[in-house]
């Protein structure tokens, strides 16, 4: 069977250009733009036959029926939502190319022994109410009464929300699906990173998507005249602070050697009083660190961190270190993964096994059944930003490989 | 002769808490607070038997004739403005000392052969208007037509704010005076460092004023996904920052070991896009190099500079720098330091020689005259904060020390 190339990117071009118009391309979920997306989206579901509806966490899904009413159905999918500024590709692609598969299997005249579902899963970027993810974690009773009453700026409640995008925030106590309600789950996303465009192969067979752990640092010294204080009175908590960061990165890239993924970076930083003539007091900055081995995830910063304290103390400098999230990594299936591999050798297209150093809807759907992830290579490995671009042939061989891997996943036994 | 401690202390007292009520303490050179300041400054150098008047660069001075009319004044002074939620004694201790001492020495009954000025010059602190040393720089010509049109954030120019504080700004296209119009120039002032207060002695007799370069660095890589670029793909601005932090700092301890007096701070950073899960692709930053040696000064930063860029060039990150000012050191007049350890030893209060790292008015007084400073401790250094203090003794010392310096310059062939 053959997807229909032309039709898929020109749904990417059609959604993508619906846009803040000041600031392309950006769909934020839960503004009118989102909803505006949806709109078409559902439109585009029914017109290829699917049928459509809303979940108690605002998930819009497609379904496609098959021909045998035992089993769960297979579900792939993604998300429509956009970071500020972000790109036209990530998330939509997964979608798109879902909903491409399903109809191209349809007008080929295949039908599936399976249902299948095609999941556009709400705000899975970091969104205003600081959750990321929201409509699969709600699937899977991952958003906690907590969580449902996170306020965004303007003082609107997730739960409500969720209720304003259709969803049924009293729902979600409890998990809308449990494990076996689903016959296994893949989604096709862009790589967000350059190996697979380094190593010129078309398709990426996700092994792991990285847990997270990230760190909040703050690191106290004393806000001293920069003309006054000499150098053996100071106690500088930058100079503490870029010890520190050099160390982290010495320490990520040396591990990085080994076989399994591990980055660190710290993204965020903030000086205090941030003044040319003042040593600074305070400098606060967040670490996240990723890796598919959960040892390796754990194991990372604390050595670091003691090594470096221990440098400093003398100095009269404090580091305090607050973990705020410590996600473990997830392992796709392996079943999955050999079916995703079988399906690009196929279709004559180079593949590679590598980690998602990203997170993604996946990671809760992991729970619910056996869970794959494919990649496409995108240019310079630019994401979450306008420059974010792919080609319709890339496109094409993510949605080919995916749909093929929904055909041999419905000749399992799921 | 003896100085009024108490009544020195409760100016200092009085006027401190002329403030801005919600930001003690606060008297920004231009606002109403800072004019009530004056107000009563000029009240009561009037009290104490001074004459005073408003030069054209808004300087307010407080005269004491001397019974030689041939002879240039002897000066003493300093500023009352101060930084947002600065100290009580940074600037008005020299202002208020210098109306003690020459009220002291009335009382005395000594009627010195040089008039004395004690003035208080316009906003010595960097003002909104991107100046500092404002009424100096005017007095001695440095207030370029350029300077004379910054604007604040409001708009205001700084010609018509010095209007505004009764200046005449046209008047200030030429120096209001020239080399021998002063006799000589002393400025009583707080350290603003910690050297006095370890070494537990009470008076610094200042040696030379650093020169300051400052230096405006922008470090760029590139703002990749933190979670899916792998260590040996990154080019990480912050990283590279913080080796090259890190190198300055490390090269500014070894030379302040040598005779000179040297301190290098990176005090202002940056980070863009500063976000937890980007790598970052900008660090801007500014460095600020002072030293009382110019060849010192100006050769630190370029050799340090060339190995770092060198170091991270290979990474793909570029360093780019650019000079914001180059001020160099200005040595105090040997004949004013010996009057001051004279002084002082006459007192018998301990004392040593030492740079200012702090830049004062004293820097632009130096172009007329012979010129000295000296310092008194202040508690562990603070200052430009709301914990700057200093006690009764200490001020009176200084006060003290500044009252027979005055003397023996009176006696001098100046």
């Amino acid at each position: 069977m053959k997807v229909n190339a032309e039709r898929l990117w020109a749904r990417l071009e059609t959604l993508s250009e619906i846009t803040d118009p000041d600031r392309p391309w950006t769909r934020r979920a839960f503004t009118d733009c989102y909803l505006e997306g949806r709109a078409w989206l559902k439109r585009e579901m029914e017109a290829a036959g699917l049928t459509t509806r809303l979940d108690e966490a605002g998930n819009l899904i497609g379904s496609l029926l098959g021909s045998d009413p035992k089993l769960s159905p297979l579900v792939t999918g993604s998300h429509i939502d956009t970071v500020a500024l972000g790109g036209r590709y990530d998330g939509i692609l997964g979608v798109l190319a879902g909903l491409e598969a399903v109809q191209s299997l349809r007008e080929a005249g295949i039908t599936l022994r399976h249902s299948i579902e095609v999941i556009d899963f709400l705000s899975e970027e970091p969104s205003e109410y600081g959750v990321s993810c929201i409509g699969s974690r709600g699937m899977v009773g991952s958003l906690s009464p907590d969580m449902l009453d996170f306020r965004e700026p303007s003082g609107e409640r997730l739960g409500d929300a969720i209720r304003r995008m259709g969803g049924v925030p009293e729902a979600l106590s409890a998990p809308l699906r449990r494990p076996g309600d689903l016959a296994a789950f893949v989604e096709l996303h862009i790589e967000q990173g350059r190996v697979l465009e380094d190593r010129q192969l078309p398709i990426g067979v996700v092994s792991d998507i990285v847990g997270i752990h990230r760190y909040d640092i703050v690191v106290t010294g004393q806000a001293d005249h920069a003309g006054t204080t000499p150098m053996d009175l100071r106690r500088d908590a930058l100079a503490a602070a870029a010890g520190l960061i050099k160390a982290i990165q010495a320490e990520a890239y040396q591990q990085s050697l080994g076989e399994s993924y591990l980055v660190a970076t710290v993204g965020r930083l903030d000086v205090s009083p941030n003044a040319s003539n003042a040593i600074p007091d305070r400098v606060g900055m967040v670490l996240e660190v990723r890796s598919n081995d959960a040892e390796l995830l754990e194991g990372f910063f604390p050595p670091v961190l003691e090594q470096v304290q221990h440098e400093v103390w003398a100095e009269g400098i404090g580091i305090s270190v607050t973990p705020l999230s410590e996600g473990l990594p997830t392992r796709c299936a392996d079943a999955v993964q050999s079916h995703i591999k079988a399906a690009a050798t196929a279709l004559e297209l180079g593949s590679m096994t590598m980690p998602s150093g990203a997170g993604h809807d996946a990671v809760y759907m992991a729970k619910l059944a056996p869970t794959g992830m494919l990649f496409i290579p995108c240019r310079e490995g630019r994401s979450h930003c306008p420059e974010e671009s792919i080609t319709l042939k890339q496109a094409a061989d993510g949605c080919g490989v995916l749909a093929e891997t929904l055909l041999r996943l419905d000749q399992g036994n799921y």
